[in-house]
């Protein structure tokens, strides 16, 4: 069983340090051909979590995307949503057989679809191949080997475990799940949510209200992920609650800091080229009201609902979060 | 209706702000006469959250626990736990048609009890005369007048109406609630919980860790309230996760500096004379554990085991919380 890490940003070597610590040999993938010489030669990555140390004996490393896919079984996508598209495009070998797992958080802007779906769609991945990797888990605490714990979900069990088995180490503790869409569409509406903290501290609001406002987003993301895909599942375990925690109350998340920015007064325009980039966030909260607005559920998800009228309705942030207020309890 | 609040400190105090937004007069009683001149010199607490303007002519202060009570029939305790009976003793006058509600966040030490039940049993209070006020709530914050949003739980629902209608403001939301017994046990329950954080960030961990520990602490807190109490209750509401997340997440929080001070190696004693006072989660953590072991459900609770281990039977923190990852998810 060969494995593949496709992208080269920091959850991407993150995951290829985790990989390898059980792994000999690992395919990594990533477009700049100057960050692999510089892998090789130096033995980091220079443009993502440049302190870790890469087993470098253990990399086969490659700009050619369809070199890493050929030569493995199990493909591991941390490629930022915004270019999935873009990057499968140059796919010119089948998918058919492999092992597709997830470590994106968010939507597929192209296609309005959460990553596990755009491969089911797209490229006739079949759903017991389609797994995701979620955290709660900043990559940089990857880096200085803090514990840390991920979750597996797929709908094959033993897809998952395999996975969990060489993820596993000293600093990363593993759990399974059969809830493909759920911790998926969990990753991606924590971006929203992260975002709404961000506008709420950008307006002024404390920490009181910060925890009334988590409290409300988990009750809210149950709800929307039970009108997507009902099934068992406790909202509180790690990967749904755990993850919404680690990135709301993160003063470091970018989807925190572009709604910190619009709380501030920035306009989305300002604000996503003051960032030099797009906060995941922003995509996630039109895909998310659209999801509702289709299934007729728009009356349960009140604080995208706040997001959507100030991201994209031109609604004034401190009038739309103070009505907001009046919804949340 | 006649409305009194006992207790000099800061929850007291915030209290005190909150009901003169709504009513003319408020008895409020604490012990010190040097801190009742100042207030009525100065208008405002010299002690605790001396920022705010406290408006003077809506007070009957006094030093008299009886003149207090007796002039009252809405009684708030906010004194600490660990005074409670001590102040209780000095009462004479008897507490029957008078309404209780406690915005004491801990167990009376003497009794183990939490505060609605040592009101009960000592002093013969019914139920339905008893409330709490919980939040997730900050008293720096209501100083602020920053958006808060408090809980008022009461058997008797129009008791609990009524308090929240002379809380209610415009920085002040407020909800009802019918579990009395559940919002007090999280209450005292989050100190643990925030402590465990503490001990976590002292011995290294980040925030990852936090954040799977904050969403396991969550599902121990339901098991254990529903042992305790069973009812219908949602534990992502804001009195029970969100007064979870308030503490956990400050870095002010007693109980998490306390932790913390464990975690990074000072030995119980010490912490607490460092600290000049003891936290409330150390009572709690004696209470809730041998409430657990009385109840022979101790299995269901590792994070207050692991607590009670470090705080109680002398063990190794570093150790004991290892040994607690691993049963984390």
């Amino acid at each position: 069983m060969k494995f593949a890490v496709l992208g080269g940003g920091s959850w991407a070597t993150a995951i290829v340090k985790m990989l390898t610590e059980n792994l000999d040999t690992v395919h990594w993938y990533m477009r700049n051909n100057t960050a692999i010489d510089h892998i090789r030669a130096e033995g980091n990555n220079p443009n993502y979590l440049s302190s870790v140390d890469l087993k470098v004996n253990s990399l086969q490393l490659s700009c050619d995307i369809n070199e890493a896919i050929a030569g493995s079984d199990f493909l591991i996508f941390a490629i930022p949503s915004a270019f999935l598209s873009k990057e499968l495009e140059k796919m010119t070998v089948p998918l058919a057989n492999k092992t597709i797992f997830s470590a994106i958080k968010g939507i597929v802007p192209e296609t309005g679809l959460i990553v596990g779906e755009h491969f089911h769609k797209t490229y006739d991945v079949p759903f017991e191949n389609i797994g995701v990797i979620t955290g709660p888990c900043h990559a940089e605490e990857v880096a200085l080997e803090r514990l840390s714990y991920l979750t597996l979900a797929c709908a094959d069990a033993s897809k998952a475990e395999l996975l969990a088995d060489h993820l596993k180490s000293h600093y990363i503790n593993t759990k399974i799940s059969d809830d493909i869409i759920g911790t998926e569409y969990a990753a991606m509406l924590k971006n929203i949510y992260a975002l709404a903290a961000g506008i709420a501290h950008g307006l002024g609001y404390g920490d009181n209200f910060q925890s009334v406002l988590m409290s409300n987003a988990i009750r809210e993301m149950k709800r929307f992920i039970g009108k997507v895909h009902k099934m068992k599942r406790n909202i509180n375990d790690s990967a749904y609650l755990g993850d919404l925690l680690v990135t709301g109350y993160s003063t470091f998340s970018r989807n925190r800091m572009f709604g910190n920015m619009i709380g501030k007064g920035y306009t989305v325009q300002s604000a996503m080229m003051e960032m030099n980039m797009v906060a995941e966030g922003y995509y996630a909260t039109k895909s998310a009201h659209q999801l509702m607005a289709r299934l007729e559920k728009k009356s349960k998800t009140p604080i995208i609902n706040a997001v959507h009228a100030i991201l994209y309705e031109g609604k004034n942030p401190k009038k739309t979060f103070k009505k907001l207020t009046e919804r949340l309890d």
